[in-house]
């Protein structure tokens, strides 16, 4: 019975499902770190100030972050055996293999090998970053990630109804600005998508400075869009600061304030 | 009695508000759909590098729009006759075309025949805008669109004074700034109106940077100024946050929680 | 006893205390009006593109609501014996002529008369907007500026602390980028006072784009500084929702709830 | 006993945790102030256009504010033996030495002796902001400063968790746009570090124009990851909202309300 011990053993380690004390096991904690380590490397490996000369250091750590995912990648196809269920252990894999989470692990583990198709494919290492999301949902987060969740999903149709004005107002804005503007600025006003960069720009209250009206009528009427930008902010921000004190009261102080955190 | 049967199922079908049932009827989720396109489309025609070549795809959408809310207009206007009450049916008919919304609905689709007319006159589609706010009054969206409005209304008075206080603020650091800078950029700050369109820059946090003080004592005022440009969004952000906390309980958690959406 | 009785009327119209109606009366609504105009007045005036030619225009609006607000001090002058105590009225007109509304009406009424001093002199009708302020606080409006009062007052430590970590955070910022970038860009960053103005730009998310680091380092140090900022906007924010939640159940659900808005 | 008597005095004076008395003493009050002006000098100091030809001013202040702060530093060594515990007096002294706070002002102290090595090591001197910190810890501020630490303790989680969203947002909105913008920008978006700081820029909605899209494809997505930098802003704000409302409603009007700053 070695064999099928050691497979369960390595199935509590790798599945945080499967677990019966609280947290990551020490397994998915160090896997957890090779992808932070894995996706720092990546975007690094992108900036050629630091990668000239060095570029064998790259595609060797590339090689060897590949095949630790590869590895955990038949690790975990192996021990899909181990799900219960009454399905026989092959057709328990082939349900692993077609779950959405390892398919972005077989992309991830290809594109760790692809280093003769350059650019945009290397950039799908990125795709490991929806792994640390989908790990933080586990350990001692999960509590907070469950919160937040609940909060947003709780106000989905205030939220949903908020963002409809704020592109209203956009829409209104551009429209106005390209009525104004865009005989005067046609590059940055002369058509409504145009000047919807600037009304994006400026309701965010970003403002780059690529786009702003500089006659005096265009200059009124963006000044009243942009004070309404002060309310495309604060509308969802009160909304989720109510939600947020309405969902987490129960969460901190309710009947389940107790079993948090335990391990 | 065949023809009073096919007014009335069609006035089922284009009144929201004399449905039985929840939620929008299939025409009224078409005519909805119809409008975001015809507003994409007529928000897309503005831009010349893409209906370059096409202007008669373009004109030719315009067109097809056109005909879909004439043939609605007129059929609201048949059916206008179902609405209940004592008038005779060209008395309700008469009714409904001096409503705002029918009045928009005119407007949009006379615009939509008036290509000849060129630009200001096209702009005028983005009215329709308009209908897609009075339908999502209706739907689903209809308890979060009267918990805002609650929210917003019950707090009239206190963001009204916050709006008041900004006001003043940004008259203050414009004049403060004229003072300042008056003559050091007068392009800039050469009058309180040339001013005011940095404060309200500045307060919105927008800060495009076309206008900013350049000498140490201008620098300082409007060090000033835009630390105080915090309070300006915090205050309002509270109000509503507060004003959501508030209307939002009873309406979630209330006894009135259960007979929403009747109408 | 005629005059007697004009002096009671007219102090009942003048003074807002006074009134046994709630509202201001129609004088103090015309004289608001009056000021809201003469300060419009005040800053369109400052425009030389708008002003040039009309000058005569400008100075006789100056002189006429100069004249006007003249006659309303004589008038509030006159009627200070009216108000309640033991003294004589010149005593009581001596103690209106010292309290602070009626200096700065002075100050506004002269201003309005010296057009030969120009420029800065001008400006001082500005302050005609304090009038506005104090006018703000008895309509119907006072139970909301007495709400929001109460709100930060109530919350003026935290938000007291809260400038004070701001400021901590804008001089620590300042310091580091010195260090980092004041030898690259010694106009932005030379000196601590320069990166302070990058830091108060950065740090309220205004962005004017004349200071921003451009070395690897700077920039690393900038994004720590640009994330903190979001939380100098979010705390802020967050204490005066709690305070406006907490302060302004009591007023809009409290046993003083219906006696608001009575007239 | 008047060896003793004295340094006890001293020590009453210079340790708030000793006080019986509410609030700071004289002598901590007046070395605050003197903080607060000594940090100043070391603010202006790095000035040049207004330490030029008063350098000697600025090395006098500081060889004064040095002198002042040994002095302290001595005192408190001295008075450290009246702290309570079975210790001898040199031992407590040796505790005090290595200390944080006590090791922060050695190294102030030295620092104000140091201007032979220039630059960075007189930056030294704003540690001392650390020490106004440390002092309204007690003050009455403290109970400010405790509701605000207490508040975002509690949501420490639910804080981290939006960090991190706003980080993962931030790296997929860099990639995004260096797939897109890499090559027509490659100074801007040349490479994922690169792009990172236009991201950082973007969602703190700071902007300042030093980088940004111009093809329409990066428009687009750059107005999608700018918008979802309002909900980077919303979320820790909501959080912080809901933890001052829950944690200081107990603070405000709680039972525990009267026994603050006891200590």
């Amino acid at each position: 019975m070695h064999y099928g011990n050691l497979r369960r053993s390595l199935w509590l380690l790798l599945e945080p499902k499967a677990r019966t004390k609280r947290g990551l096991s020490w397994l998915n904690i160090c896997l957890l770190l090779l992808i932070v380590m894995a996706t720092l490397t990546a975007i690094i490996e992108t900036e050629p100030l630091i990668v000239r000369g060095r570029q064998h250091i790259f595609s060797g750590l590339q090689y060897v972050f590949g095949t630790v995912f590869a590895v955990e990648y038949v690790a975990r196809l192996w021990v899909a055996a181990e799900v219960p269920g009454d399905e026989g252990p092959w057709a328990k894999r082939w349900r692993f293999v077609r779950s959405p989470s390892a398919i972005i692990d077989l992309i991830v583990v290809l594109a760790a090998f692809a280093p003769l198709i350059a650019g945009d494919v290397a950039s799908l290492r990125m795709l490991r970053l929806v792994r640390i999301l989908g790990l933080a949902r586990l350990g001692k987060l999960s509590a907070a990630v469950h919160g937040i969740s609940a909060a947003v999903y709780s106000r989905r149709f205030e939220l949903g109804v908020t963002a409809g004005i704020a592109i209203m107002f956009m829409v209104f804005g551009a429209t106005l600005l390209y009525w104004i503007e865009g005989e005067v600025q046609p590059d940055q006003f002369g058509s409504i998508p145009r000047a919807m960069w600037w009304a994006v720009v400026t309701m965010t209250t970003i403002g780059y400075g690529d786009a702003y009206p500089i006659t005096a009528a265009g200059r009124f009427a963006a000044a009243f869009i942009a004070l309404s930008g002060v309310g495309l902010i604060a509308m969802p921000t009160g909304i989720l600061a109510a939600a947020f004190s309405d969902a987490m009261q129960s969460h901190h102080h309710g009947p389940h304030g107790e079993d948090v955190d335990l391990d």
